[in-house]
């Protein structure tokens, strides 16, 4: 069983590899508490799992190396698996279902490692990943349920606690469970009274779940942007280290995940991925107690599409009413787009993007319509707007905000 | 005139309330050299602007204190000057035009300073700051033409000389001149040998030209998106501080600033601001020496509107080849979104949007358009599928790459 001095040693041994994430008070999440950001985004491979790769693969034998890693990912596992292979000078083959984000596969390509894309989804690829085991003798290496992976992880925990000596809580995010086992089983050993509670997203609760029930439980289906921690199935092991060492698991939902997203974005000049926010988001809507404490937020990893980061971006901005659409009906003559147009430079919101189109199925021949979007203060001010258009007679035919 | 002892000072000073923020190595942007990331945009008010002004007002004497503070901005000196007066318990008016962005205005109230929202530009904000100043008796806060705001810069060359000792070269954004002052001030006190070079953006290089034309000059306009260096003229003190311990100034174009942004995003995990990131896009672009050397890039802020971030993505991404916008001619009859749906899911390319428009000006009657978005792995891909659409029969009305 795992004992607190390796977590010392992992702790060593990943000196030579690893960044010691900075812990950042954020002063705007904070108000009748502190709370502190531990950046594992800003780790290398942009997420935390290159620590327990790294520690894992330390520990092989010269003839296990010789034989090549092996890991199944579509994600951060990847992108740990293979800098930790090539700072190790060992082959890395890394099972990646050919459905992975674009980027996410080049990011892996780039540390050098073997990259087998495999047809269909991620269970798919699992099982090439075993076969290939069989055939070369390889190791495969576990996301989170081992031992060595979980220490790995577990070095956060130790750094949090000399950052931060007087911490009250720490909140983590958890996937298959691997980072909070380390982190809870670090934290308990050092500091007992220092709660630890896990957070996952409200459609992929396996641990949550699990942890509710007292038993290893398995979801028929996970559903959550938040695609680092989409895990069926938790670890037999981290669910033995969740029961012994987690004071509570609570859940987020995706909208409250992006909030986080584009709060820790726009405050903190911080790029997080789902996952790495969840944390950040039990905080925000005080999911955990937090008031009048020291709590730190494991920010797991930032390694989301930026495709996705703009989509987040202008849900946060819809669901804040500073981003607003408009569909106004006009009669089709001369003068109106001008006339609109006034009215919203008189209430100081900013338009973005007009659209004037004519015809509609339920609308009479010659009307038409202007679609607008612009940035505004905020759900008063859009609605201000809106009246000052019907005052001046206009039709809203939609509104977005 | 300054000298190094105050650097230290003032150093001492600001260890109450700033962050001395990390110094982060860059592996992606690092191949036969190492760039270094001085990361301001971390910084509390998301920039250094804080350091500046906090020492300033650490020096005024009580009766200067009581009489309050007076800034004129619209950016990052507002929030610095607002913070550091909140820090002293002193009142702050701070004069911003009313064009200013929503948000920054918001962040400035924040920090409990009296606002005074005035039309127009900068110049009137400016003029209505001095009328005020000449009533009140109060202090005016220089962004940058002051030599103890200057010396409040300069401490992050201190830190940097600290964090690298073995630095080669510093790159520093300039919009008046005061962060480089500091900085280049310090360096060259320190460690002389350590090239320092200025970056500013094309459409706003006030101190490129003054610097190559050896005088002071004003330009008639100024634009860039990195607005927050969007200066007409130079400090006359500045000017001064570039010419005796500035090696060299570049500039670099929007497009290069927008590139810079998007990989500090998706690769760093950070966000910068335009002119934050105007260093990192000198050391990408190779404006300056950094093959084989040990660079640091100064991210001097982080405070970009997420609408404008939104924007550089797409624009980033377009130029990356990895979202494309097709618009493909049909005839009016069945089956064909399905064709060329599946060509397209043939090639691995991510549908995003997909919008079908019957008719237009140029085209016959019965014809109709597909106008589809999707995201590619890079130019020569969507290349393919256009080719695959050609030699299905397709035609290419027009495509955006």
């Amino acid at each position: 069983m795992l004992n607190i001095e390796t977590i010392y040693e992992a702790s060593k041994v990943l000196s030579e590899v690893a960044r010691k994430t900075d812990l950042i008070l954020s002063k705007n999440l904070s108000e009748d508490n502190e709370i502190y950001l531990k950046s594992e985004n800003l780790q290398l491979t942009g997420s935390f799992k290159l620590r327990g790769a790294y520690y894992k693969i330390s520990k092989l034998s010269k003839e296990q190396k010789d034989k090549g890693i092996i890991a199944c990912s579509a994600g951060n596992h990847a992108q740990g698996v293979a800098l930790s292979a090539q700072k190790n000078n060992i082959k890395a083959s890394i099972f990646i279902p050919a459905t992975a984000p674009i980027s996410k596969v080049e990011a892996t390509r780039k540390y050098g490692a073997d990259i087998k894309l495999i047809d269909g989804v991620y269970d798919d690829a699992y099982k090439a990943a075993c076969e290939f085991q069989k055939e070369t003798g390889g190791t495969f290496i576990h996301p989170f349920d081992d031992e060595e992976v979980i220490a790995g992880q577990g070095t956060i925990g130790l750094e949090l606690i000399q950052q931060l000596p007087d911490v009250n809580s720490v909140i983590v995010p958890i996937g298959g469970g691997g980072l909070i086992s380390g982190i809870a089983f670090t934290i308990k050993h050092l500091k007992p009274s220092c709660k630890v509670y896990g957070v996952q997203a409200q459609g992929a609760g396996s641990m949550y779940q699990s942890f509710l029930n007292k038993k290893v439980l398995e979801l028929p289906v996970v559903h959550t942007f938040a695609d680092g921690t989409a895990v069926k199935r938790p670890g037999d092991l981290t669910f033995e280290f969740c029961q012994k060492y987690v004071d509570d698991i609570v859940t987020v939902t995706d909208d409250e995940i992006a909030s986080a997203i584009l709060s820790l974005m726009e405050r903190q000049k911080l790029v997080a991925e789902g996952a790495g926010a969840l944390s950040v988001a039990a905080a925000m809507f005080e999911k955990v107690p937090v008031k009048n404490k020291k709590t730190a937020c494991i920010v797991s990893g930032g390694n989301i599409d930026v495709n996705i980061l703009s989509r987040v971006i202008n849900r946060g901005l819809l669901k804040a009413g500073r981003l607003c659409h408009l569909t106004i009906e006009l009669l089709d003559k001369p003068g109106q787009l001008k006339d609109v147009s006034s009215i919203i430079a008189e209430y100081g919101a900013n338009v973005i993007r007009v659209r004037h189109n004519q015809g509609g199925e339920n609308t009479d021949i010659n009307d038409c319509f202007l679609k607008i979007s612009m940035e505004t203060k905020n759900a008063a001010h859009f609605e201000q707007i809106k009246q000052a258009l019907i005052n001046k007679g206009y039709k809203i035919a939609s509104s977005v905000q």
